[in-house]
């Protein structure tokens, strides 16, 4: 064992910082037992001091200035939770880096966007940049990526990374509720932000997916090729639709090997209810890895929360004190290829389209007319009439009201999707902007 | 990156050896590139030399005896993959120990029995003796338990530890077929071995949860403690109740931290049908942990099968490669606790009972008495008589035939399952062996 302990600094004290205080403290025997050495918090810094964060600071050195702490000799790693792509967060990582200082954070905007450049930097240094807590919370996905499946040549990683998103679309489903009303109950019961764009657009979704897709392929990160759609078009009707399918619909980041390049995309997704994936209700998180040698392998759990993120801030820094340090990416950057990009027109699968059509006589056949002008093949078509009307045959029943007709289709292109949606909309077949939601297969 | 490549010896080319030899092959640069140095097979040892294993062995040196290969000066690291709980598989690991070289291994049946003695020496020596391949093959439990939640007080974790059992399982509620015509099929698809004891039994879920439950808790391994119960006596009927009551039944590996002790135990269990667990059918396991900062994680994926398996080996040694050596089960063998067992007979929980009845009046009451007097509450109870016969109040319908009586209970403890079970009988209220499945709940 050796003999010093290993010195934590803490710049950010808001629910994750308490939290790791509180865990660090909590479990101090077994991270010695773990690390082989003791771990030692011995500085904090946070924007408020006077705050009551339910844990005793006095033990520790305070430090107004955050990057005065990552500078500091009495910390051997600084543990970064103050958030911010930019700003004092990345001020405090690099002032670590530069100082010979390991860093573990949780700030995927960050990584998102600076991620390359600071591992290059900590890998000059020779210390670690540890993330777990960046993507999936207290989900081990990146070590899972990096070291349990070094032996695999992943073909796709995919995966419920919000769990606001969850949240709502589960209470949707399950209730009955339209968007606005489960993003209230999200924001209510402190799942959502007061400006929710950033969880419900699919951003914080792509800022975790641009790490993750890193980790599994090997490739520089590169998070401004990614499709981002996000939940706000979600209506009850495609939920209901959906679960007669035989689908759930789950707000994914999916990233996936294909011949074009590497395909990034976040968008509200059909999964098939029998998946793995489509079971995760609530605020859970899940992650599936398809790879050569274990084929699927899912991972279900909290992806936020002050103890769960934490509980992976923790672990990272166990693994740091223990002597491990590799390469943040699981390899030297100098070695992460470029990721060629697979643009979105050139994504394939089945699609999931809800038009609103006139309800008259041939708009059915005119819309498949078009899909098959389009080399599309459906693979079912539903048209929903409200209960109790005639069909549009009977002479009194060509009302023309909008009623809803839904398509899935077999693989298919996005690009022949959108050539298809424009011609029938040129038509005028539809009164409404159609709903296209992507369906992803085991 | 380190000059000098470290030098693998594989004891035992079966479909696991076979298929990690593959894999280190194929995946030569990203394990060069992960672990910092280049990996490479330099030795390999089997039974039979001239077999085809789909891989050229003429670039390793051959060694009839893998006691030679396990003290030869050009390995560094021994992966033994023959399997045995004694014999050759133990010598080899002890004599590659004794000689200074770090240990890879796949052999549940060897760590459960002799794991703690042979940690204690790899601790000596300061080898690593990793085993991620031991337990639920290429899902990366150990690594989680171990590394990933170290900053976790582990209350329970269960699982599908065994993949012949849960495809038995999954046919028999699908199809609706008995346990001899799924075993049977079992063993057609190479599921299940001519002599299918260890996996029906319980006893390759025992040796798996032994691991698993040292390293949840920091205890030493204490296999002889387990209660094994197998799934030889699972009916049609029972998964058909399971399935109107909202549970399924699978074979469960389950260690918990009660107020008694470490409780350990393998036997058929009833899961509620909207829990993770409960979606794993065919040979696919699965594992949740409960702890105090995640709350609740699981991961499901293959359990067994040669890439599956070998994925977990390569990870292995693509971590001892690059330096991480920690303690085998998570902290010093000497500072793991003696486990105190928790006798089964005060486990507490849900039970599932169907007692085979004669239907006659009173029957039903009878039952309920007793198990009033031992203070279990009933939360359901169904009697299921056959279509179309009449009630037992009619007076040409008391035959006095043998039909199922399905009592759920509330959590109760097994030795007062026992007396009331044991005082039914006496009764003469039933004709045959009751039926008993735990309940788990998430």
């Amino acid at each position: 064992m050796q003999a010093h302990p290993f010195r934590v600094g803490v710049a950010g004290l808001g629910t994750v910082g308490a939290a790791a205080l509180k865990i660090i403290a909590r479990q101090d025997n077994a991270l010695t037992e773990r690390a082989g050495r003791a771990i030692r918090v011995t500085a904090v810094s946070a924007r408020d001091r006077s705050r009551d964060r339910g844990h005793d600071l006095s033990r520790y050195r305070w430090f107004d200035d955050p990057v005065a702490l990552a500078r500091s000799d009495e910390v051997d790693c600084v543990v970064e939770l103050m958030g911010g792509a930019d700003g004092p967060a990345k001020a405090v990582v690099e002032t670590a880096i530069e100082h010979g200082k390991h860093v573990v954070t949780a700030n995927k905007a960050l990584l998102a966007r600076h991620g390359l450049d600071l591992a290059r930097r900590a890998e000059e240094r020779g210390v670690a940049l540890a993330f777990e807590a960046s993507a999936a919370g207290g989900i081990p996905v990146v070590k899972t990526l990096r070291e349990a499946l070094a032996g695999n040549r992943i073909t796709r990683i995919y995966g419920i990374l919000n769990g606001t998103c969850n949240y709502i679309l589960s209470r949707m489903e399950s209730d009955g509720l339209d968007f606005a009303t489960c993003l209230a109950a999200a924001q209510k019961l402190g799942y959502a932000e007061a400006d929710p764009t950033f969880d419900i657009g699919g951003f914080d979704t792509a800022h975790k997916l641009a790490l993750l897709t890193s980790l599994a392929f090997g490739t520089e990160i590169d998070a401004q090729s990614i499709y981002v759609e996000g939940i706000e078009k979600i209506t009850p009707l495609d939920l209901k639709m959906a679960d007669e399918l035989g689908f759930r619909i789950k707000l994914l980041g999916v990233a996936e090997r294909s011949e074009a390049g590497i395909e990034q995309r976040v968008h509200p997704t059909m999964v098939p209810k029998s998946s793995a994936i489509a079971q995760v209700m609530g605020v859970t998180n899940a992650v599936t890895i398809d790879a050569d040698a274990v084929r699927e392998l899912t991972l279900i759990g909290p992806g936020a929360g002050g103890d769960a993120t934490a509980s992976a801030v923790v672990s990272d820094i166990a693994d740091v004190a223990s002597g491990t340090v590799s390469p943040p990416f699981g390899r030297p950057t100098a070695r992460l290829d470029k990721a060629e990009r697979a643009p979105m027109q050139r994504h394939e699968g089945g699609y999931y389209i809800r038009l609103t059509v006139h309800d008259r006589l041939g708009v059915a056949a005119g819309v498949a007319s078009r899909m098959a002008e389009a080399r599309i093949s459906i693979e079912s078509i539903v048209q929903k009439r409200p209960a109790g009307s005639l069909p549009p045959s009977d002479k009194h029943g060509r009302s023309g009201d909008p009623v809803p007709l839904v398509l899935i289709t077999y693989a298919a292109t996005e690009a022949a999707i959108r050539e298809a949606l424009e011609k029938i909309a040129g038509d005028g077949l539809v009164s409404e902007e159609p709903q296209v939601i992507r369906i992803e297969r085991e």
